[in-house]
This record gives C-alpha cells, sequence and structure tokens, in this order.
C-alpha cells in the first residue's frame, strides 16, 4: 500500500520566512498575528471570523450567542493564585465577556499524556469545577484524549464556550469612536509574572499572585447601568501592548496613552526589572481595557472600582482622531513613544 | 517564595487502581468509561452531562441548541481518505448529528510542537475549510498555541461544535424501547484499519480508506421523513460494542445483535485477522448506529440506503424486553455471547 503523501500546497506569504512553526506563532504578538491573518483567516474566511474578536457573535435561532475557545498549555501548570483547571474556566469566560455576553456553558476537551498521576487530574477538575460554578456557568459536554508519554505534557486543556448576548450592542474593534476613553480593569502583568517568578524561582517579599478571575460580572454591571460600550478587550497573551495595536488596526484610529496613569504593582515592576520585561506587554487573566464615550468615562470608572475585580481600574489614554493605526504612549518624562506590536516571543506557554 | 504545593486531593475510587493515567484511559473503553463517571460526571454533576450523550442539547435564550467538543491527536495525521483536519471537523460534526442537531458553527483549537512544518499546518487548515464548507457549516472562531519541542506531537486539534435542534423528538439511550430496531448506517472498522495499515505498514490489494464523513445530513433526512429515532451513537473510539454497551447501560436494556447481518468490508476483516483486532471494536468515523420503532424499520433503511453515505446501512438486531443491560451477540454458528465493553487499550491515537 502507498503510504499517502502530502499533497503539495504552498503556503501563503509571509510565511516562507519561517517554513517551521516557532515558539513566537503562539506568542500573542507579530508572529502569531501574522500566521492568524495568513494562514487562518483566508482559509476560514466568513463574516463573524472577520470581527477578529475574542468571540463571535452568532445568530441561532432567535438568540444571538457567543461562542469562543481556548486551549490552555500553561507550565508550571499550577501557580499562585491558580492552576490549568482555573484558568482554563476563567480565559474562556472572559472571552465571552469581551463580547458583553453572559457566560452560560463550557465544553472541556482533555489531552492527557500517559503517566500523569490520576490525583492530579483529579485536582484540576475540581478547581475547573469550583471556578465555573463560582461564575455561575456548567461544564456541559467533554472529551478525554490520552497520548504516549513524551508527546505531551502532563496536561493541555481546551475550554470552549457558549454565552448569550442581551442587549443590542456591537462591542468590536471597529466600533471604536475618535475621543473615547480608555479604562484599564486593574493593574497590569500579575499573571505572566507569577507564573516567570515560579519558573525563574524568583522570591519576593510578597508573592506574586495570578490576577486570574472571571470578568463576566463587571462586565454585565457596565452593561446594565447602561455604560455605552464601543470596545472590550481581555489583556493576556501579548499583554496592554498587543491589545491596543489589535484595537488600533481594527478601527484605523491612533490610541494615545499615557505611561504614567497605567497602573503596575511594585513586585510585579521588580520582576519585570529583574527578568528584562516590559510590562505593557506581560499576559493578565483577569484585566481588561474598555474603550467608552468620554461623557462616560467617570461613572464607568466608579462603577468599574465598586466591584472587587475593577478595584484598581484607572483612566490610562483617548483615542485620537488621527485615523493612521498605531497606539502613541507619552513616557512620565513626557516623551512619545511608539508601542508596537511584540515582535518575537516574549512568554511562551503563559496561558 | 513558596512554589505553591499541590493540594491534597484524594482522587475516588476506583482510581486508586490506576495511579497514573494510561493510554487505554482515552481508549473508548472500560478505563474511559471509569474515567469519566468516576472523575468528570461527579466534578461537573449537572443535568445536560447526565444525559450521557454524544452532545449536550441546552437552552439558550429562546432556542434549543446542542454543544459537543472533541480533541483530534490522530497519528498519522495523515490517512487514506482523510487527515486530523477533516476528521476533526467530520467527528464534531457527527456528535451533533447524534442529538438530531443541524450543525451550524465549529471552532478551532490548535495545539502545535514547535517545529511543525507550516506547510502541514497550512495543508490541514485548508482540509478542515474543505471539510466544513461541503457539510455547510462555518469555523467562526479559534486559537492557536504552540509548545516546545518534544512537549506535543506535530499537531492537535480540538474542534467544539454548535447546531440547533429544530424537532422536538429527545434522541438519548434513555428514549430506547423494548422492541425498537438496531441499524447500522454502513460497514464497520474502516477508520481504524485505515490507520492501523498506515502504522503497521500493511499493504492490501485495495487501500483500506477511512468512512469519515459528515453524517448530518443523512440524520436530518430521516427526521424530516418522520422517523420517530430514538437513540442515535456514532461509532468512533471502542466501535459499535462500546456504543451498544452504553446505550444498554443508559437505557437498562438488554441488546440483541445478529453477527451475519453486521457488515464487515473484506479488507477490513483480513486487516483485523492479521492484526489480531475484532471489528466490533474498531473505531469508524461516519457510520452510526439508530434505534427507530422497529414499524419504521425497513422504512428507515430505504431512506439510509438512499443516501450517500447510507448505501451499506443493514438491520443488525433489537431491543430485547429484558432489562438487564447487556449486549448479546448470536453468532454465525447460532452460540449466544455477551459483547463486552473493551477492556484496554485497543487502538491508540485512533482519533
Amino acid at each position: 500500500m502507498n503510504t499517502p503523501k502530502y499533497i503539495s500546497f504552498s503556503c501563503p506569504v509571509p510565511l516562507h520566512d519561517y517554513p517551521h512553526v516557532l515558539l513566537a506563532h503562539g506568542g500573542g504578538g507579530r508572529l502569531m498575528n501574522q500566521l492568524i491573518e495568513s494562514i487562518f483567516i483566508p482559509a476560514f474566511h466568513n463574516a463573524a471570523l472577520d470581527q477578529r474578536h475574542d468571540a463571535s457573535v452568532l445568530e441561532v435561532g432567535a438568540s444571538r450567542i457567543a461562542f469562543t475557545t481556548d486551549s490552555y498549555v500553561v507550565h508550571p501548570p499550577v501557580f499562585p493564585g491558580g492552576d490549568i483547571g482555573s484558568l482554563a474556566v476563567h480565559g474562556t469566560i472572559n472571552d465571552l465577556a469581551m463580547a458583553g455576553a453572559r457566560p452560560l456553558f463550557l465544553s472541556a476537551g482533555f489531552i492527557l499524556e500517559e503517566g500523569l498521576p490520576m490525583d492530579d487530574l483529579w485536582r484540576f477538575v475540581q478547581s475547573m469545577q469550583r471556578a465555573a460554578a463560582e461564575a455561575g456557568v456548567a461544564i456541559v459536554t467533554g472529551d478525554t484524549k490520552v497520548v504516549d508519554r513524551g508527546k505531551g505534557d502532563g496536561i493541555f486543556i481546551n475550554t470552549a464556550g457558549i454565552g448569550i448576548v442581551e442587549h443590542d450592542a456591537v462591542i468590536v474593534p471597529q466600533s471604536v469612536r475618535p475621543g473615547d476613553t480608555l479604562i484599564v480593569s486593574g493593574d497590569l502583568g500579575r499573571h505572566g509574572m507569577a507564573i516567570m517568578a515560579v519558573r525563574e524561582g524568583l522570591e519576593f517579599e510578597t508573592t506574586i499572585r495570578s490576577d486570574s478571575a472571571p470578568v463576566a460580572d463587571l462586565v454585565l454591571r457596565m452593561l446594565s447601568e447602561r455604560i455605552e460600550i464601543h470596545c472590550l478587550r481581555d489583556l493576556t497573551r501579548g499583554g496592554l501592548a498587543s491589545a491596543l495595536n489589535e484595537i488600533a488596526a481594527g478601527s484605523q484610529r491612533t490610541i494615545l496613552i499615557e505611561e504614567k496613569q497605567i497602573p503596575v504593582g511594585e513586585e510585579v515592576a521588580a520582576a519585570c526589572e529583574i527578568l528584562g520585561f516590559d510590562p505593557l506587554y506581560v499576559a493578565c487573566e483577569g484585566r481588561f481595557i474598555a474603550f467608552v464615550p468620554s461623557s462616560q468615562a467617570e461613572r464607568t470608572l466608579d462603577i468599574m472600582k465598586s466591584h472587587p475585580l475593577g478595584q484598581g481600574a484607572a483612566i490610562i489614554g483617548i483615542v485620537s482622531d488621527e485615523s493612521s493605526p498605531r497606539v502613541i504612549m507619552k513616557s512620565r518624562i513626557g516623551a512619545r513613544r511608539i508601542v508596537d506590536m511584540l515582535s518575537g516571543e516574549q512568554l511562551p506557554r503563559i496561558c
């Protein structure tokens, strides 16, 4: 019998520069963006995917639902403030929340490596369930695959999520308007630095804990208070800088931010300093950026600060009326610089 | 800083016999069943999951939707009749079809190993898109993670799927009734043996091609012809034997099948003989079993045979009025034997 041959498809440019997948293709920066724009978007081309948003909003029967997926490969799988189980629930809930949806149901797909201690699996499953129950979502369908030793890494978890959209707002980058105010829901970089501190064995007076948390309740509160939300984005892989660059590209607007307004905790700043990271690019798992009309900015800030997951919220910038898609930061000493998308791999397997 | 410790949860019995995950825990047999019943069902306990069906049927707003997920880790990723991309689309569409749903949307979550040739990724993505387009579904949301070399195996794909349920039938094991007729939609074992023939380098006069195909259109045709379908199950991991054992357990009924009625192709039978497999346990990816009232059996068979994906359909058994949950087969020579669930691992990484 003939072993089937790979049909020769040629890959679209500019991928000829990268004949093989690199860690950076999953890192949330420029290469990942290139992969998405050169392979996934052209292949799967459809209106929902073209929203280029964390979750797709779809008409199903008489309902508007949000649908999203994420795989979790975080290493190590246990870290201060969470584990791969809670992260897999929070991350997917947050993607639904970024479409302004009320999260309802999750799926859970496990890829286990032969030899994973059964107690670890039990622990992660319990952690998922606790996180789901706390956020009021149900894990309703699942799948388990096992791969041979050396072909996986303990446990990978995929969760997909379904939420219901109960409002008429179109929360996408294209809805961003000149003059919109940017509000970040809390301090940056805690998730990424919590993971890195464990990996590198760094010790601080206070352990850096991941900010991993489900922010849907906070977003729904903003919507119920009739905040006219133009866009939301959670600050995961690639951090604030990548999120803003994606929104600048989607809205074709220049975004201006002020360094001194951006909240970064002392330990996180110290860890970034030691390890050579820029907090603007470090992943969070319980923080998001909201774009709202400036007339509602102060009220939005009050609503966020009154919620346990928005206590550290801060106004950090505005959308200018320039139509060149880029992000500009005014530094502490008043200089202006372009905040670019991450070029290489900053933090592999952070989520 | 203290490295976080694993909290000591003790795992529920009977898993103390298996302190580590084995390949067989993903094989579709008894151990996988034990894992599901001992870990996932108790942890995630809810009504939807308690259906123990391929897809969960959920109320979302005014709609009834089906939701399912599967990860695909098939090795090798290319085989006669398909590849991991087409399989990841067909498999999830089929899980939706088994709830009688019309598949609408898929998500795609990729876990790539550093070093995967970009052309391979491109090829698999194209294959997914072709399979999705042929089945009339859209891939609307996705995610890509990259793991370090040696921590994955080229490519794993998770797809979750959403379908709409446009009828009132409750297609679950609990709906099975004594006297129901069992109809299988085609010959058994082609997917599993196509994979194994490649792995083992077996050559036959005719290459065994996987039966991987989306069966939703066939199921929707049966529903539109007003067949009163009581239960459906696709014959993936663990094959016909596992599917029937699960349905026997869910319905608390004895299922009787006749060996000579069960369609198995010549090459598949020969490959099973050589490799020591029983075709009853070998995975298909485009075959299912339907339980219908016996008064509708002949008409159902006609409808199935008139569809390209049901040409090899055959009536293979009935549901007895005994309430002991087991599967009994009458052999070619008239002997009766219990067809048990697969005990160990038969075919790892078949899907």
